[in-house]
């Protein structure tokens, strides 16, 4: 498999699957785009029909939108979703916010894994880290025995989160503790690691 | 099964879950709650954790987000995804970008089944129709044989479209001959029928 990824410092939704493809052990070439460059959209209709990344691509299968994206690597890897049918309907429903929710949260403070700044919080900012929080919270207290992640073990949901993990490291974000050690979990996890150094290296070059 | 529904005239995310289950022959209870009434935010949220519906209640199992409860749907009713892999995958990032996406189409022309007026399509709003109709196009022509759907027999593609489908109809928008025969294909749905009766009997006590 190709998975077609965004600058790291910068693009969110290629974190995602990048994360979830590494800690399930599915093997994939990275094809590194720069959302940067001259005519990049005209190069990212090639690769998809919306222009965006991430791209999966397996074969003659093209699969864009990373909940899409999401779905396909666990028909492959089926750890990626909780086993329980209720933890994994909760899961993707969290997954579900993320993709089409937190607007001021994502457009106030957009990734940018190697930045270190203090934003000041805004009723509807501080209305979304609230959700995030509690969601979290909730996830864990119902679904997380057994693990460090919102569902005991990493799932996607812990992917789709990680992107929030930098942000409030990145703009100083006040959440409440147990948020803030779940967030530094992810921060923490090698495969992460592995991506916050490359994005470090590019964040230089740019 | 219960699914939490809005107003039929008006809640689009209602709408694609519901058609989902009649046609997938999935029986449920329909609990109708009144968007508009005094307090409605608080009693949603008795509901769901985001206040907002559909929310589906299977026994102890509480779950929001319409893709979610599409892929709960899909575990008990497999048929409403394609069967083969790629068209699975191809099925699940248009429902995708119609969750997070057509923005314009959205907030410009928002459902309203039993309207009939002329909308006036600016560059934003032409853009999002240009997509649907490459996008229905494109799910024909490649998964669509053998039967009048996107990926030929009914699934939740289909249903994530229907929306789209009243709004051509409601607004009068400009789309291909083949978006306009499939939308009419959506609109004559007996299921779809159905919700539309109710929806005008709502409509009038108003």
């Amino acid at each position: 498999m190709k998975l077609v990824i965004g600058n790291k410092n910068y693009s969110s939704w290629s974190l995602r699957p990048w994360l979830a493809m590494k800690i399930a052990g599915l093997p994939f070439d990275e094809v590194n785009h720069d959302l940067y460059a001259a005519g990049a959209r005209d190069q990212r209709l090639r690769f998809g029909p919306t222009g965006k990344v991430p791209v999966l691509i397996d074969g003659d299968v093209t699969i864009w939108e990373t909940p899409a994206i999401a779905e396909y690597l666990a028909e492959a890897a089926p750890s990626l979703w909780p086993a329980d049918r209720a933890a994994r309907a909760v899961a993707r429903a969290v997954c579900a916010e993320m993709h089409a929710g937190f607007t001021a949260l994502r457009t106030q403070c957009p990734m940018d894994v190697h930045l270190r700044t203090l934003a000041s919080v805004d009723a509807a900012l501080g209305a979304d880290l609230e959700r995030v929080a509690a969601l979290w919270a909730d996830c864990r207290a119902r679904f997380g025995a057994g693990g460090d992640f919102l569902f005991g073990r990493f799932s996607h949901a812990d992917a789709f989160f990680a992107p929030v993990a930098t942000r409030i490291r990145s703009y100083g974000l006040p959440v409440s503790q147990a948020a803030q050690a779940y967030a530094e979990t992810l921060l923490a996890l090698p495969a992460f690691l592995e991506w916050e150094a490359a994005a470090g290296q590019e964040a230089r070059q740019v």
